[in-house]
């Protein structure tokens, strides 16, 4: 099956999809929309854009939405497109943190499949929630951990799966940026008002923004699971309300062993994403910002730099590369990626196929993985950066 | 204005789009669909997708397309989409290159606007054909010399404009690729076999198909205008008919000197497209693929390294960007940048709008230019390499 | 003064040198030797090469040493070259890590200067002895934590000095290697032996032998004092009787935070050493194996590549600089830039001159600080990676 | 046999050398120096330091010279060395390139070997002069192509001998440098004055100064032979006097193609000499910058980075190798190698060995080949840039 590409779709096929949040002034909503849009899976037809109902129907004019199907709040969404005869089958959450919980509820309620941006929720409690009501609603709940949609990640992956590396020893995750390193949230900025505001971002701040997508990507390509953390969260910037700097020790279940740092204070990182992973007999290096490469070290030969469709790439990457070798793909298809493995699963419910399709989307179990990250990691760093259990 | 990004449009200012080529087992094809679909800027009515009426069909129905504008040959297709209230707008032509002199007349002599792959046509004489044509109609034709779309090679052009470099002395080019070090013609490969056919893809083999693009950028960048080169034009693959591998001396009017080198047989080189620019002040490096970095070196400082969207990014790159700087743009979004510049043509026309908006798209002028590029390559390679007048 | 360079110094003031260790056979010896001729401060003339008598013998011979200053064992050196009149005045301790405490006692109580490797000794205890050895005779003692030495180094230094950083916030250091990936210590290899072996070279394994590099080099760089740390040290080759893999927290005296890793099972790392350093005001990023290069970012200015030697570098690398840009300079250089300010340093001594020099070697207070490190590292990890005081 | 190292050698083996030129203020002559003593295979005995007899003596003072041995021109030192029981052996010369022609004849004529610097002299009559006394005296002539002397050019060299990389179809040199972009040598700086002033350089600017390093390493890796070539030189600055940029199209026997570019008014490039190779098995890429990494792609494979010292390097390059992989070595350990070579080559004349010993250093004929190119591509120039045989 193939997630990524132009053609292979019937016109009727098409996936019918809405958004709350999004609206004019946000950035990830656009790159939910270019993404659902990029490989013509979906067709946008319904939205709650805004907390603000002006800029909700101002925003859904500017996108073509049908007038009726532009919506002032979530709930009269999620009530009227559930009654529709061709309501949306899918709902996209690109709301700040704090809404996704009531949000997703609303949606799952009215049986409607959910794409949510990450971290899930601010609690594992609301994650659990979560979990309970899509299991008995039986539906699709992906979480938008984007940067495993990258092609080379899934081949990483696949290699750690293989024993290509051997017994995994040693993870390092980083994902430092610098917007942060003054008070930007004093400047009316609205991402960095929300993203440093514990009300809508919950108790992590960079560990929950960016920490929780290093976290994922570790155990994705890993294949680990958590077993302890000592995280030392710190607030550089004056004034700042919720930690800008993260710095944790990592326990696997098995014995291997891992550090993460997320920082949103380092002068000189942009969104400097990064895994390594090393184990006994090879390793691995992955850049977000050179997502077109995968450096794999097998023990004891010279340093393998693998390319997107390129010479040593695999199957699995294949299916999620539109472009030969040398034409670089980056952040977008990634994300478009995770849409196309939801609308493939989302058709074969459809479908009533029995058999799940060959995809890999991050679900809501990884969501509340993270949740549970943050949590621990937010836990640990108030008793002093102690040892905690996740 | 904001070419890239998916606001700022109302639904019913979709341009209406056609396509000839791109059916099923083509690459560029696909690549020009999604381009117009990223930004939402255009919506796909038409086509001629293929010579083969079946498959024509059959790629149709896979797109979507409405039967009744499904087209089994180009001429038809021209002849009645004129005739149609809702006709297309613009058609993207997007077949071999000895069919876009036959295709692109037909569709300006309809009146419809053209998006035209490169090279443009086998001969200067059929390049003037189309340029006295689409004056005399008032049409828009632009070329997909796609890499110009690049933000940062906007960037390098405004930089070198804005006299950052000083005078401009040493343009070196290059544009090397290793997928025809072997005879893939023999084996069936599509996209081998038309491109080393000479009926189909002119006198020209490398130097048309890539060199050509290398030129263009030179140009582009270095606002230089060539004056007389020097090609030493070679085929290393036993019994190939065009040559696979091109080395060529520049000298452009002023003074200013090149070396462009295109390959096809140069293994380790994917896409590997660059362009350094070197003037009396100042350099600048860019490399296609690691298009999210400009490096820029003023003489006797430490080289900088511009990020797309980062510090050090310009307002005329800022326009065709779409995410953050960290969260890496690719192939695509170049060439949607094309289809974003274009579409703001197009819609000043519809509204009768006199002054051009500022957009920057190569047209066929360039596409013209580049014909004659290649003419004289082959001219000269053919003299054993002298020195020829262009 | 200049340090590199072989002009400006007259013949007879080369320095009379000696060396314990670094025989046959032994790595850092024969670095030592070629450090202390490069620059032609030095002549090498008196060695206890080695433990084993014959091989002391021979490798003296191969040496061109003269057969009267051939030593069978390092007391019987150091009590003979304090009674001859123009004996050794400095002597390079290059032995495994056990038998620097006696030797260095041994030499310092002839009143002759020191020059030891790192770590310095096993315990803090040992450490003070010298100190208070060194103190008392008036003696110059540098210890060979060689990666100060090189030029950029020096640099970064400057520059957090100077602000051009602000006030330092994060500290990331690392040392990854491969080499011990597998239990080489069972193959004879002779390096690998010693270094996994707690009797010889001390409690730490990978934090003593690379750990502390990384250590130095970030306190050395970012001028900070280490207040507490965390560590997890791991064993991951089955049966290895040290840590192969070392994973630490710092807290920095003032508030700074910092990461140190350090491995020698991490496949694809050769000598990875590198460090980055993030301020309020901007970062810098330096790698051991690209060391002729300074990465420096201004907050919200594109990152700059500043080059031994090259525009942006400035008078403190200068003086540390034989090339010019361009030309690289590498490990020998570094290493050869310690012996330089060492031999200034004794010139100065030789003089009677009051005021010391402009040097900057590491020196005995770095390795006892080392020593601490060590220590404080192996204790939080038997503690569970406790929080501990240094 | 070990070239590289400081055992493996008896004291009373050490070389007697010698110097022409190299006296204070001067670049290339103390590198000489440094890469004569790194190894201990030489001892600097007498020198002739200075046209200038005031600093030929202060110079000779400075190095320890015997007053004796210190002489005030190269002539008086050959009648003289030739004479002494235990004269020098051979002499380096490393004076501006006029005068390496009368200096090398001189020492040929006293029986003296000689390690000269390049370009070899002004003119292939010249070359021949000194090739014939050369072998008629049966004495060792080195020329320094000191690039050559990286151990990883050693195994690029070795690959292609090997026919790892097929058949050699393009060869890429590049030698840019950005210090002449600006009239330097009417700022009485000295290194600029002699290198564009055709009475000391020769009739070729950039391409004599460093182009024929480019081409030297062009040929000695691919080990093909030039057929002919299409040179234009260029003098961008007003008022030079010499070429300081050099495009030039290559054509080797046997139906190869090159391009070589040599500049040193491009700025950002401080000694960016790179060679790429390609076959019709794989290419091959090395940076001088960065030189402890060769780039080997086989064709259809990921790309490979072989590290000196590391894994896929190789025993060719291991013999030139002081250190372990990841401790970077560069600009005179590879001009050190030239020296170990030669060493090597004078014990084994010293020992009356019939069998040469397995050095590779350059010799006269590299040179004599350097001095045609160089005369070409100015005759080739001279002409318009046609094409001239070599």
């Amino acid at each position: 099956m193939t997630i990524a590409g132009d053609l292979g779709r019937d016109s009727d096929e098409r996936i019918r999809l809405g958004m709350v949040g999004g609206g004019q002034g946000a950035f990830i909503g656009a790159v939910h929309r270019i993404a659902a849009r990029l490989d013509d899976h979906y067709v946008l037809q319904a939205g709650a854009l805004s907390s603000d109902p002006d800029r909700a129907l101002a925003s859904a004019a500017e996108l073509g939405l049908d007038r009726s199907r532009s919506y002032g709040d979530f709930q009269a969404m999620a009530r009227r497109e559930r009654r529709l005869k061709e309501g949306i089958e899918v709902v996209s959450i690109v709301t700040p943190n704090h809404m996704h919980f009531p949000v997703a509820r609303a949606f799952l309620r009215a049986g409607i499949h959910v794409i949510c941006d990450k971290p899930l929720v601010h609690k594992s409690s609301e994650a659990r929630q979560l979990q309970k009501l899509a299991a008995e609603k039986d539906l699709i709940f992906a979480v938008t951990y984007n940067y495993s949609g990258y092609p080379l990640i899934r081949q990483a992956r696949e290699m750690v799966r293989s024993g290509a590396l051997g017994e995994i020893r040693v993870v390092q995750a980083e994902y430092p940026q610098d917007w942060l390193s003054e008070k930007l949230e004093d400047t009316g900025q609205k991402q960095a008002a929300w993203r440093t505001d514990p009300a809508r971002s919950g108790a992590g701040g960079c560990v929950g923004d960016i920490g929780t997508h290093a976290y994922h990507l570790a155990c994705f390509v890993s294949g680990l699971e958590l077993d302890e953390l000592c995280a030392d969260l710190t607030r550089f910037v004056p004034g700042r309300a919720l930690d800008d700097n993260a710095q944790v020790l990592l326990r696997f279940r098995g014995g291997a062993r891992g550090m993460l740092w997320a920082s949103q204070v380092a002068p000189g990182n942009e969104n400097a994403l990064s895994l390594r992973v090393y184990g006994s007999k090879g390793g691995l290096e992955w850049r977000q910002e050179d997502p077109n490469y995968l450096h794999y070290t097998p023990l004891g030969e010279p340093p393998r730099r693998i390319t997107r469709g390129g010479g040593g790439s695999d199957a699995v990457a294949g299916r999620l590369t539109r472009l030969p070798p040398g034409h670089p793909a980056g952040y977008l298809e990634g994300f478009a990626n995770i849409y196309g493995e939801v609308a493939a699963a989302i058709r074969a419910r459809r479908e009533g196929r029995t058999a799940e399709p060959d995809v890999d989307f991050p679900t809501i179990d990884d969501g509340a993985r993270g949740v549970a990250f943050i949590e621990a990691a937010v836990r640990s760093s108030a008793r002093g950066a102690k040892w905690i259990k996740v």
